[in-house]
């Protein structure tokens, strides 16, 4: 600061009303202030944010806002920035790694100070766009190919075990798994995981897995079809709160009762009949979580960069419980579907 | 543009360079440019905003990003800002007026373009801080005081009035009314609007109302105050999606049944048991007015200054048409309150 301060003859004290806006300076000398500013934070961009150009804006990337995942995991982000006087900038890439790159250019070009980030998958952890600016990046709920970055996401196998578990202590020997879109690095984890856990627990026949995009009646299908025949699936694990939404229509248009343990929380559980037994991934604490270690990153943590996995938490309400037993009722409503085993 | 070119010596195209933060500017011409920007933009600024200056930031102020009424008007107003090439940044007051203050004093330090905000109650049109900068604002889902401003607001009253007639349809006589803390003005306006349908209907007796803060004991024991007695109360509005919430929670807890109209739809809402009705008011498009008006706005709208109604839309599933008899079930389990009547 004392440097900006000789070179434009001005005080430290006026620098620094410049640099945080404070009133009090005239327009001409800002301007001067601003030119030194501008001419010296150029100079040092190859070793990364210089104090002095900071924005105290940082920006937030997610999929959707409007989904109530990311929008309390926005909620806690914008909760740690503002503690700090921080400004946050959000944006939904709403599943388009292409609008992702569009979305990180114009935060990199508003020279925000640091990027919270839920990746698209195709974008590794050495993108141009983030890695040439020096700005600091901190990846959450989804990890990024390659090496060398920070990045926070939760126990996803862990959390899809507690599930199987939860199940199988209830007499669920034939458990089916619906995915989000495998586009989506969590869907293809919880699938994985779900995969593994089966095989590890050596329960009969091949796991039944169908990945998104499903929609009420696509899923009414699906179901129907695990539930016919003579190995018929008693119980699911959704793959996020999206796929519970429409499970639950789906086992309504197909009048099925089938065991259900859903990923994610949310807000009405506890009221849908029978009450929905989640996994919870707190995503606040994701967001939480996130947001700290970039300001640690801000405030000079040059630790080497890490992956923190935070725990998930099964809440048991009613839905697990449902008797292991053929499913009762009508027939599918849905239109048949190829026999799958 | 031309203005600011032959002050700093530069091309047209320089300045638009410049302005647009595109690459191919040598960084001390920049500076220059950004020095002369300055000063014009300063000796502007009493005119309103001039268009070099303009930050390509809109502003959104809110209640609670992780409250999905309002996540919902956030993705609408980041939609409407991505498909300008805008950026917005979004910070939750969470009902402070004195933090809400603080933000606005820091998006205009930074300069922001425009502002969409849900204002706290004691900010009038007039505040200072958003005149002064010639800042266009548009207030949404409630209005602010004095005159001469964008509003965005639904139609509170038309709301009410369908919720309150569906229920007097449905053979309902002794309805109350569950608002949310008296400080908002769309809990004051929905509870102003009941008493007035109520009134207009020749319903017999006082209307019930109760205003928050509301926990789940706290309603379990209102509303098994307003079943008791020879004039039980039969159905209940509530306020907003925070206070449909906690009554279905409270209803469980006072072992009550009553037929119920909430304000504001939710994602789960046709699974709860029974399906809850609702007065829908779409968050999604006042955002999207809201920020669809700001635009204009920023376009060179000049038209003078207006309110907007959007409509709001009763959904029907089956919560509404519990039948209108005294409550089944066991006494009240809450702590006994003093006869209201």
């Amino acid at each position: 600061m004392a440097d900006v301060a000789a070179e434009a003859h001005v005080s430290v004290k006026t620098v620094s009303r410049v640099v945080n806006r404070e009133p009090g300076v005239r327009p001409d000398t800002e301007a001067r202030v601003r030119a030194v500013i501008e001419r010296i934070g150029f100079s040092r961009n190859g070793g990364g944010h210089a104090l002095l150009t900071r924005t105290q804006t940082i920006g937030l990337v997610i999929e959707d806002l409007a989904n109530p995942f990311y929008s309390q995991l926005g909620a806690a982000v914008e909760r740690e920035a503002r503690i700090r006087r921080y400004q946050l900038i959000t944006a939904s890439a709403e599943g388009s790694p292409t609008r992702q790159r569009g979305i990180l250019k114009g935060l990199v070009a508003r020279r925000v100070d640091g990027i919270v980030i839920v990746p698209a998958d195709d974008v590794p952890a050495t993108d141009p766009a983030l890695v040439a600016t020096g700005t600091p990046v901190v990846y959450v709920d989804r990890p990024v190919r390659g090496e060398a970055a920070d990045i926070i996401v939760s126990d996803n196998a862990g959390g899809v075990r507690s599930a199987v578990e939860h199940l199988v202590a209830h007499g669920h020997r034939r458990i089916g798994f619906l995915g989000d879109l495998p586009d989506y690095w969590t869907a293809r984890r919880r699938r994985e995981a779900f995969v593994d856990i089966l095989a590890s627990l050596d329960l009969p026949g091949e796991p039944r897995v169908a990945m998104g995009p499903h929609t009420d009646d696509s899923l009414a299908t699906v179901l129907a079809g695990w539930c016919r025949g003579r190995d018929p699936v008693t119980a699911v694990i959704t793959g996020n709160n999206r796929v519970t939404l429409t499970v639950l229509h789906a086992l309504r248009r197909a009048d099925l009762r089938l065991a259900l343990v859903g990923y994610d929380d949310f807000e009405f559980a506890d009221l849908v009949d029978p009450p929905v037994t989640v996994v919870h991934q707190d995503p606040g604490a994701l967001g939480q979580k996130a947001a700290q270690q970039l300001f640690g990153r801000l405030l000079g943590d040059e630790s080497p960069p890490h992956t923190v996995v935070m725990p998930t938490r099964l809440i048991v309400r009613s839905s697990g419980r449902v008797p292991a037993t053929a499913p009762a009722g009508a027939p599918p409503a849905g239109p048949r579907s190829p026999r799958r085993t």
